[in-house]
C-alpha cells in the first residue's frame, strides 16, 4: 500500500474505534448504571480517554488525527497537501459511521438508529467552541514544542476533563459529532442538533488557530 | 536459567497475576458493591488497566505477551521461534490457572469451581473479535511504530475503554478465557462459553494480523 | 510576539483552562450525581488531574506554572526576573478570573455570582499549608531532578491525590483561590474564607523552599 | 545536608505522604460516601496510586523506596551499605507516623489513636504475601530492565489494582503497615492485626527475592 493508503486506513479504523468507544460505552453505561448520569458520564468519559491513549500511540506514526479539524489545521500549517487532506477527512467520516454500526451491533441493536437526544442552547454552543479551542491547543501545544511522543496523553487526560466541563460534553470534533447521530442511545445527538454544533467546533478551531500561532510561532525541535 | 527458561518464567508469572487481578478484583467488587453493576465492571476495568500498566513494564524486557494470539502473531512476524511460542502459550495457560486459583484462595473461596457465568450471542461473540482485533493493532501498532516503552500504557488504556465499549467486556485472550473458567464469580465463564469465545479471538486475530500488515508493512526504527 | 507575551498569553490560557475544569466539572458532578458527595470529588479530582497533564504537556514549553507560589519560588531560584513573574502572576490572577467566568456562562449560570460556601477552620488550614507545600515538594522536586517532560504526570496524580487527602480538598493556589470566589458552585469558597487559605498556601510555600533547598541544593541534568 | 542525609530526607517525608494520602483519603471516602464500601475502596486506591506517581518521579533520583522490605532487597542487592539502609528504614518509619499524624489532624481528628480495625485469616495472610511479592516483581522488573523513569507508573498502577485483587487490600509493607494503626479510622490495622501482616510481607520478600534473582540475573543497561 501507499502510504496515502496506509494514512487512509489508520484515519478509517482509528475514527471507527474512536466512535465505537463512545457510542459502546455509553450504551454499556446507561445498561449498568441504569438511573446514575453521573457514573455513567465518568464510564464513557475515562473509556473515551483510555481508547484516546491507545489508539494515538498505535497510529500517530502513520496517522491520527481522527478528526477533520486538525486534519484542516495541519493543511493550513502547511504539514500535508489539500488533496491528502481530503482524503483523510473522508476516511474520518466513513470511519466514523462504520464504528457507530459496530457499537450498535456489538450490543444487538438495529446497524442504525438516527439520534433523538436533542441538545441545544447557548451554553452548550459555547461548550462546543471551548472544547474545540481547547483541544487543538493541547494537540498542536503538545506536537510544536516537540513532544509528539506524549500527545497520546495529552488528549486523553484532556478529554476525560472536557467531557465534564465543557457542558456539551465536549464533541469537539464534526466526524465523531455526525458519527454520533447513527446510534438512538446515551452519547447520541439529534440530526438537527448536529450542524450548530459543528460551527461551534469550526469557530473554536478558527480561534485555537490563532491561539497556536500565537504561543509557538515555530516548531521547537 | 537460560533465556527461554527466564522467558517461560515471566510469561507464567505475568499470566498468574493478570488472571488474578481480573478474578480477584470482580470478587472485591461484587462484595463491595453489591447490585451496582456498572460500579463493579469500573472498579473490574481500571484494576485490570493498571496491572497491565505494572505487569508489562516489569517483564517486557524479558517477555510479556500474556496472550497466546499475540504470540502466535509474534512466531508468524517472525520475531520468535515455533518451539519458544509453543513453551510461551503453554506457560501462559499454566499461569492464568494458578492466578484463578490464587484469587480464589485469597478470597476464602473453594481453591477451583467451575463458573456457571453463561455468555453467549452474535452480539458478545461480536464482540470478542472486535476486542482482539483491536487488542492487535494497539500492541503491534506501538510496538512496530518503535515506541516498545510505550506499549504498557497504551495496552492499559485500551482494556480499560474495551471492557465497556465490546459488549462482551473484551476478554480477548484465550488462557484468560480457559482461565476464567476456574472461578465461579464475577469474571467467570462457563465452560460450554468459551469454545465459541475462543474462536471469536482468533478470527479477530486473523483480521488484525492483516490490518497490522497493511498499516505497518515494515517496522519503525 | 516577544517571549514574555507568549509567556504571559500561556499563563492566562492555561490558568483559564485550569479554573474552567475546576469550576465547570464540579458544576457538572453536582448536576449529574446529586446527593452524592464522595462520587462528585472524584468526578471533580479526576477531571482536575486529567486537565493539569494535558495543560502542562501543552504549554510547558512556554509557560506552564498557573500558580503564584510556583512563580515565587521560581523568581527566588533565579529562573526568572521580577518583572517576568510579576507579569506571569498578573496573568494567573486574569485568566483564572476568565476560566471561572467561561464555566458560569457554558452551564447557563449568571457570569459572576459570589459563592457563599464557608470553607475555615484549623484542619482545612492545615489542609492548605500540607497541600501547598506537597505541591511544591513534586513540581520541584521533578523539576530539579531533570524530569521536567514528567512533571505533568507528577501534578495531576499528586493534584488527584491531594483533592482527597488534605482536609480542605487542595486549593493550593492563590490565583485559583481568588478566581473560584466568582462561581456560587459546588468548587466556589465564600470571600471571607480566601485570606486564611492564602496565608496557609504561602505558610506551605515557604517550607516547602526548604524542604526543595534541603533535597535538591543543585539541579540535576 | 550530605547525600545520607538527604536521601533520610526523602524517605521521612515521601512515606509521610504516602502513608497521609491512604489514611486521609479513606477518612475523606468514609464521610463522602458513606455506606458505600466499593465506591470508598475506589476512591482510597485512585488516590494512594496519584500520590505514588507523584511521590516516586519527584523523590526518585534521591531516595523513593517508602518501604523497608525494598530496601532490604536493596541491600541484598548491594546498591546500598548496611547502614544506610538502616537509616533510610528509620526514616520510613518515623515518617509514616509522621503521616498518620498529620492525616488525623487535618481532619480534626486526635493526633493518635490506636485502630480497631482487625484483620486477619488465611486469605488476607496469603493476600499480603501476594500483594508484596507482586510489589517487588515490579519495582525490580522495571528497575533491572533499565527503565527507572517508569518505576513511578509501574507502582501506581500495580497497587490500584493490588487494593482490590488482593483480599487484604495490599499494605505490602511494613512501614506502612505500623503507621495504619495510629489511626482508628478506614484504612486502619488494629496492633494484634500487624505482626502476621508483617510476617506475611517479608515472607513475600523472600519469595520476590528469588524471582527477581530467576527473571533479572543481571541489570540491563
Amino acid at each position: 500500500m501507499s502510504l496515502l493508503a496506509r494514512r487512509v486506513l489508520a484515519e478509517f479504523v482509528g475514527t471507527a474505534f474512536l466512535v465505537a468507544a463512545v457510542l459502546g460505552s455509553g450504551i454499556a453505561a446507561v445498561r449498568l448504571s441504569p438511573g446514575q448520569a453521573g457514573l455513567q458520564l465518568l464510564e464513557n468519559s475515562l473509556v473515551t480517554a483510555g481508547a484516546l491513549v491507545a489508539l494515538i500511540l498505535a497510529l500517530q506514526p502513520v496517522s491520527a488525527a481522527f478528526n477533520p479539524v486538525v486534519t484542516v489545521i495541519e493543511r493550513v500549517l502547511g504539514s500535508i497537501t489539500t488533496a491528502d487532506a481530503a482524503a483523510l477527512i473522508l476516511a474520518q467520516f466513513g470511519g466514523g459511521f462504520a464504528g457507530a454500526v459496530l457499537a450498535n451491533l456489538m450490543f444487538d441493536l438495529t446497524a442504525v438508529t438516527l439520534s433523538g437526544h436533542h441538545r441545544s442552547g447557548s451554553g452548550l454552543w459555547l461548550g462546543e467552541l471551548v472544547a474545540t479551542l481547547g483541544l487543538l491547543l493541547v494537540v498542536f501545544g503538545t506536537l510544536r514544542s516537540g513532544r509528539t511522543d506524549r500527545v497520546a496523553f495529552a488528549v486523553g487526560g484532556y478529554l476525560l476533563a472536557a467531557y465534564w466541563f465543557t457542558s456539551s460534553t465536549s464533541f469537539a470534533n464534526p466526524a465523531v459529532t455526525v458519527s454520533r447521530m447513527f446510534s438512538d442511545t446515551f452519547a447520541g445527538i439529534a440530526p438537527s442538533s448536529v450542524p450548530v454544533f459543528v460551527l461551534a467546533q469550526l469557530a473554536g478551531g478558527v480561534l485555537g488557530y490563532g491561539l497556536i500561532r500565537g504561543l509557538y510561532p515555530e516548531v521547537l525541535a
